[in-house]
């Protein structure tokens, strides 16, 4: 088991990573619980795993919402509040997001805004949000006009990170997990990529120790990012490698349910040509990073998107500046380059390569 | 003119008190502009005095909404959120509220919230809303199930308080600021209490120099206590002197209307005696108290209601604790004591005093 500290100006917390850490989840909450209700918010696919939640400190209302993207909502979050606001929950509640990175989001969206913000706690239930949505206090719901509009930096007080979770998660949710440990190895730890290299197999059979000191790994890469950054005006952005392209595929029609890990892959894929001409990225290094991400058993994907499909989302990201996208780019294995201006022809020729390879 | 200085988690900011200080709206607002587009958002009725918002720093849009407590809305906010997204209003625009205190509260919460947190700037039309609701970063909006249900800590980057607003505010609105300025100079600032025993008439006839020095003394003493106690944990809670009656006072039917300002006052009242028997105010003291409050202008209101009407709304007090409210009574002018725990016949008697001298 292992406590990884993040800084936040509202209030410090720690992730802990381990092998059924969960059940010691009342004495981890203990040193910050106000006393008052408990409410765990989840969904009902996490719900089935999870009939009694272990160990909670004293008894605990829980929400159960439909599962699916919907619930991560501006509406969702209103009856959510609502139902806080008729259980009479107060100042010294605490609310609980126990599912995957929806869940996570709906959950501290609430918490931030809920007479002014609650105290909360996030077990991250998936690889996706154990590795990246559940560290940094990044919260968010969509509106009908746009997804992840409305939102907060809010901190949790405890990430709960239960490997022994992982064993359960269907494939095709743990291989989406893995492209975000590719992301955050590449951007942050040599070591990390070089372990995923020699160790992958072990990965994939899910050998527990091997994952417990992966998402430790990927929760201090972050959990260091974060601190040094916590609301997003500097080199958290380094976080966003692979995501324009991913976010833009995610966006186009037809794609909405590409799992983020794998949209996220193929960004990375894209931008690898990028970093060669804007970074000076060696070949060897490319080769090892497409090496490794073609050893991964992804289910061929649907043909990608004509880029036509993807551009306008390109120059519609959120991160644009003057309206153009501001790329994350590779120097080296642990050396990213934020804010690089990518002219749009590169952008094609890179994309419509690797669309032309799958 | 004068800048009072305030500390906060995300970003310091002043509040800028002055004659016609809102001239050089585009002066002060250079400092932090990040440069996008710019969204005043106002109700009609200020908007009539406002055709021409002065000296924008660039084209703006506007936000007209209609006047009235329901513009202090969840529903209100996404409303307004889905115009913004429509606008493509980025991370670099900026939103000014320009109004009383139902505008702050809307503008800010939307600010906190839009893509995780965008700068505001406030500009505060009323009295009460100078002296009182625009500095502190405390904004929310209200629900159907309760009022101020969901909000956040989220300090604008700019306070004006122009005082040249303040000779042309309706008798009624002006006599309910000068409610939350008694309070205010009973918990922090015995010279503003002795200034206003003066001056009074002065104050009536809204002589813009004394004007002036009263709401810069205001903005000090709140300025002084969210800079120590942003977030609300601890001395911040004197601020609630007269509130737990007020806000009582407030939810009890037929009563929404009476102007926040007086309930306030009415509130002061009522405490007086509870802080002779618990803090030992003296005669002297809660005389002086009462005079200067019964030389204020006040329409007469309809008579209070029965304590029977109240007695619920201070049970449901959103400062309670296990039940109890937490009572700010005063030892002595600019001498508040918070989280006073007072037996509900005291305060029955206290409140039916009151009711019987109307």
């Amino acid at each position: 088991m292992e406590a990884i500290h993040v800084r936040a100006a509202i209030s410090d917390y720690d992730v802990i990573v381990g092998h059924n850490v969960l059940t010691r989840f009342s004495d981890f909450v203990a040193a910050f619980d106000p006393g008052g209700e408990l409410v765990v918010v989840t969904d009902d696919e996490v719900d089935r795993h999870f009939q009694e939640f272990p160990q909670l400190p004293r008894s605990a209302q829980r929400v159960v919402l439909r599962h699916g993207e919907h619930l991560k909502t501006f509406a969702e979050a209103e009856s959510l509040i609502s139902q806080l606001a008729e259980w009479n929950v107060g100042r010294d509640g605490m609310i609980v997001g126990l599912g995957g990175g929806g869940i996570g989001d709906l959950a501290g969206f609430v918490a931030s805004i809920y007479l002014r913000g609650i105290p909360w706690a996030v077990v991250p239930t998936t690889l996706l949000s154990q590795v990246d949505s559940a560290v940094g206090g990044k919260v968010a719901v969509n509106l009908p006009v746009g997804k992840n509009l409305v939102g907060a930096f809010y901190p949790p007080r405890l990430v709960l990170c239960d490997i022994a979770l992982l064993s359960e998660l269907p494939d095709k949710e743990f291989i989406s997990g893995l492209g975000e440990v590719i992301k955050t190895a590449l951007i942050g730890d040599p070591q990390l990529f070089e372990m995923l290299e020699d160790q992958l197999d072990n990965v994939l059979s899910r050998d527990p120790k091997v994952l417990e000191n992966m998402v430790t790994a990927c929760a201090k890469v972050k959990a260091d990012v974060v601190s040094r950054d916590e609301r997003d005006r500097g080199i958290r952005a380094m976080l966003n490698f692979g995501h324009t392209i991913a976010h833009a595929l995610e966006g186009a029609e037809g794609f909405e349910a590409l799992p983020h890990g794998i949209a996220v892959l193929c960004g990375i894929l894209v931008t690898l040509p990028l970093s060669k001409e804007f970074c000076g990225l060696s070949d060897a290094i490319i080769n090892r990073i497409q090496q490794l991400i073609q050893r991964l058993p992804i289910d061929n994907p649907e043909s990608l998107p004509p880029f036509e499909a993807v551009k306008t989302f390109i120059a519609h990201d959120k991160k644009t500046r003057k309206n153009e996208a501001q790329w994350v780019l590779l120097k080296d294995i642990g050396v990213p380059i934020s804010n690089v201006t990518v002219p749009m022809e590169l952008v094609q020729t890179a994309y419509s390569t690797l669309r032309g390879n799958q």
